[in-house]
């Protein structure tokens, strides 16, 4: 199965990298757009077949590793590969 | 409009972070990864409300700012925000 995962500030939290995409966008000449926020993406092909397992392997790989919990969430989608 | 885009590394371009990440999710005893892919993502609020045109507008920016074209891949979806 392969994961995809999401993982963007929290709501509040200040994002200064979005804010210079926003002004790049701007730059351009690309109107129209009211806010950028800039996260993180992982692509995560796993061995495992069994969807409930694979999503309890996903959400401690999160937790532990690829998000900081305290100013990050993560959100993520099993596809089969 | 809100559009979610994601920006991968092509298949074949070395991505050493992803390696980084697999081998750390090894050292925190978390088994049966495959392999592990970093990219990019950005979440874009769009004052856009033309479905049409707001995918015209998205794919403009990932060509021109957001995926470097050469090496990476880009995808998006629109959601109703």
């Amino acid at each position: 199965m392969k994961a995809r995962i999401r993982v963007t500030l929290k709501n509040g939290v200040l994002d200064p990298q979005g804010k210079a995409i926003e002004n790049a966008l701007g730059g351009l000449g690309i109107p129209g757009v009211a806010e950028v926020r800039q996260g993180k993406y992982f692509e995560v092909d796993l061995k495992e077949t069994d969807e409930a397992k694979a999503k309890a392997t996903v959400e401690k790989m999160c937790k532990d590793l690829l998000a900081n919990t305290v100013i990050e969430n993560y959100a993520f989608e099993l596809v089969k590969a």
